[in-house]
């Protein structure tokens, strides 16, 4: 019998173990050998739900993992946690793995047939005084969950400061708001939520402060203030000093690829890796990566860009999944759709901002328009702002940004699908989507905006 | 100066109304006279809303009014209550109107340039003894809305019926079980919702069991039974008697389609006008008809069909006010969508049911996934069932439908976009959609479902 080829995998979640999960599922035992390194100490498990652990409405960790190492052992698949991969031999298809618990941090060879990195993503930490003081919490992996909770239920925290005001800001302001703490938001831009134009940021802003989140623009931190006993005790900017017992920073991610950058493997402008549509790195026949250390094809810009989302990810790792256990299949890009919510104001966005429109020279109208989120008269029927982005001349939509309440933000779908297919807005105000009154005006309200675009583009057409 | 053109509208609601508001606002009064005549006393009012006007949920009828007849008036329309066209003379271009206030019933010709026929549908009376009777009541406008309030707060009402399990009927029995009454639903079909498969229809049946409604299925009412002063005291069915004070029919409207057919325009098989795709009645150059009184074509099955929705004839009326006015803008066709809800249970469908597929020579897989709104770990993530039809070797999407609770019904726009673009069921499985654990697991449900409709196409593809 010919020796099984073997299928090393580098970091276990998302990405990574839904492509072994996957390829599992289409190979004999005999036939593939599957190997999974996680440095830390979990697998398959749902980092966007740690704010909702910090925030008390989940038990965690155990609920945020979709499949335990032993489930993936139980599967045929050997899982090695605390296990760190420190240097991949491209030519020689091995990696070397130290054992964070062995004593003396052994190390050792493994060879592979196929490769998945899969080593997502760190979050920004600026380098700054005090950064690694007791008290200041990333929430990138389960174990920085742990971290957070130990800190959280540890000691009183009367007063967290939040650096960052993006979807991982928002919500662990939210969280932390939950949990009883006065909260502090610093955002060095203009607005929160920079994947917002700023006139649509501006509305979360008005949100937050009426749920009285205290969201603080153009602050740009510059130190972490930290007490005798050396803990956290504030954060100061040039011009201010924030006292808060926690810091959490949301200052978003970059790709984890140091191994890769080392290996030579391609990096893109992010540091993301870059894959074909099949998801092999460019240039290697037997090398894949999926997840928050890639780039992806943004269809509608054409440009790569790092989009870290647990939804990529899972995607992502089946395809690769499905390509090493022998079958077929790509991921096409993605839209830039996301979606995230403060408290019960919702937001989310599909596209291209102003920004980004005007940065791969396209000219557009951008329109906005007020609607409900069920019929007008229907109780609890909630205000929403939905605002377009049309091409000029062609009316193709580019873009779609939603604030509001309860029932705005999976309304983005709508657009992220007609965004996908290349409808214009003229196409979109004309789709057949569901209508009730408790469930829509008669005019979804991105119809009500999409139509309105339409008029715009058809009036400046007819000067 | 040149006389004025005129437009003449038969019908105070969404169509007409619609068509009515664009024309004028796209023309100077001076160049387009505008007269609505509607035989009832409201105009551009919701009667989708009148299932919660019933229920308390909604004051009527003045909520449900988006613009009174004062309102159009004020704005250059010449409307026209308790006015019925009673003919059309379509080579005279004149329409006859009887005034049914005046004295005698006095009629009396009016010209036209452009004709709009929006004369709506009526409910389905089946032709039995009792039918008639006070305390029988159908639900198409704010009058017959009116004469059901008189009904159910004039006298006691503990017992209902309603007689037809489709959207009307079950909205109704939501009504009615909310303001208290005990209501039994008779549905002459295997299951509730004939516009779901019988499979999903069943789901609907046993959750409304779940809710204190009783539901009868193989019930063909034969009689409404009548006490000794004439009123409703029940309804019979060939095997059984339900005694009720108040009688709903929920059977579904027809075309009210009359005076179209009697003046020669061309009707379709359902009785609805058939027009182009600028609302045209077809063969006439200046007579438009728009909502529920036309077919539409069926972007799926290529077929027209009747499916009297408000959010068709608010579009439909929109393009016929600005092709009108001088602009230019077509109604594309619908893909069947249509969302609603019992209490909590929401029930959604877009595209082919498994019998109108076939009807047309489509072969397809079908297939039945389970998931939830949120994240399986999230608070309140509620379970739905999604299934979806896609044809044999293409894998295209050939319809979807929904039952769940909270969070279910409006993910059918995902896949009615889909629908019209064309997309496979691995495209939409592929598809950005928002994800954050509050609004979907990282599956969105129709994603769940349609990706396991793409191994079964791929699999049947291999043998």
């Amino acid at each position: 019998m010919a020796a099984a080829r073997r299928m090393v995998v580098i970091g276990g979640d998302a990405a990574g173990m839904s492509a072994a999960s996957r390829a599992r599922r289409l190979s004999k035992r005999g036939e593939l050998e599957i190997l999974a390194f996680e440095r830390g100490h979990f697998t398959s498990y749902s980092a966007c739900g740690i704010p909702y652990w910090a925030g008390g409405l989940v038990s965690g960790p155990d609920d945020l993992v979709a499949r335990t190492p032993e489930a993936h052992r139980g599967r045929g698949i050997d899982v090695r946690l605390r296990s760190e991969v420190t240097e991949i031999d491209v030519a020689g298809q091995r990696v070397r793995v130290r054992e964070l618990d062995a004593s003396g941090g052994a190390e050792r060879w493994h060879g592979f047939d196929d490769l998945v990195i899969a080593t997502g993503a760190r979050p920004r930490r600026p380098d700054m005084p005090g950064i690694d003081a007791p008290g200041v919490h990333g929430v990138q992996t389960l174990d920085d969950g742990r971290a957070l909770l130990e800190t959280l239920e540890g000691r009183t925290v009367e007063r967290a400061v939040v650096v960052g005001a993006g979807y991982i800001g928002v919500e662990m302001a939210e969280a932390l708001t939950r949990r009883g703490c006065r909260v502090t938001v610093l955002e060095r831009g203009e607005q929160p939520m920079a994947t917002l134009d700023p006139d649509m940021g501006r509305l979360v802003r008005e949100a937050m402060t009426g749920l009285g989140i205290d969201t603080v623009t153009g602050a740009e931190v510059a130190e972490v203030l930290t007490g005798e006993d050396g803990r956290v005790r504030g954060v100061a900017t040039k011009v201010s000093e924030y006292p808060a017992e926690l810091v959490v920073l949301g200052l978003g991610v970059i790709p984890e690829t140091g191994l890769a950058r080392e290996a030579g493997l391609p990096l893109g402008e992010s540091g993301g890796l870059l894959t074909d549509l099949a998801m092999r790195v460019r240039g290697h026949a037997n090398i894949w990566a999926g997840g928050d250390c890639v780039e992806v094809l943004d269809l509608v810009s054409g440009r790569p860009r790092h989009i870290p989302l647990g939804t990529h990810a899972n995607k992502q790792g089946q395809v690769i999944g499905t390509n090493i256990g022998g079958g077929y299949a790509t991921f096409p890009g993605v839209v830039g759709t996301a979606v995230s919510k403060v408290c019960d104001l919702e937001i989310a966005r599909t596209g291209l901002l102003e920004a980004q429109a005007e940065e791969v020279g396209l000219r557009f109208h951008a329109v906005t328009a007020e609607s409900t989120s069920r019929a007008g008269y229907y109780p609890d029927a909630r205000p929403m702002t939905v605002k377009v982005l049309a091409e000029r001349r062609t009316g193709r939509l580019l873009g779609a940004q939603i604030v509001g309440r309860e029932g705005a933000g999976k309304r983005v779908d709508i657009a992220a699908v007609a965004l996908t297919a290349g409808m214009t807005v003229e196409q979109v105000a004309s789709l057949d989507l569901g209508y009730a009154p408790p469930f829509s005006p008669v005019w979804d309200p991105v119809q009500v905006a999409a139509r309105k675009a339409a008029a715009v583009v058809r009036e400046a057409a007819d000067r």
